[in-house]
């Protein structure tokens, strides 16, 4: 069973990356861009085929480590 | 209208930031866990309300500034 995990900044964090990257499109012609935020993207081989311990033990990979929570959300999907 | 846009490495390129994320989880106890890859996540405010030109201008910020097509594939979804 497969994840795809999506960590994303807080809509009330600031987010230097993203604000470089709108910089640059706006420098290499692409004005009309507004905001820019720019998070991370995982694909996990999980191991299991049980959905539900998949599940738990995804949500505690990200509580401990894929996600520092105090800024960042987290989101998955599980793929069989 | 907004766009999410995925940019992930290359299947037959080596991406250590996913072996290292993968070592950590294996350390701490999450040995199940099997290949890691992590790439980008962006989410933009592309300015503009027409599908077909958003398309086209996002496909050209892919190109030249947000994924490395040597090593790197994208792709997107268009939101209103």
């Amino acid at each position: 069973m497969k994840a795809k995990v999506y960590v994303t900044i807080k809509q009330n964090v600031l987010d230097p990356q993203g604000n470089a990257v709108q910089g640059a499109l706006h420098t290499m012609g692409f004005d009309e861009v507004g905001k820019v935020r720019i998070g991370k993207y995982l694909e996990i081989d999980l191991g299991t085929n049980d959905r539900a311990h998949a599940e738990e033990r995804l949500a505690a990979m990200c509580e401990k480590l894929l996600a520092n929570t105090v800024v960042e959300d987290y989101r998955y999907e599980l793929e069989d």
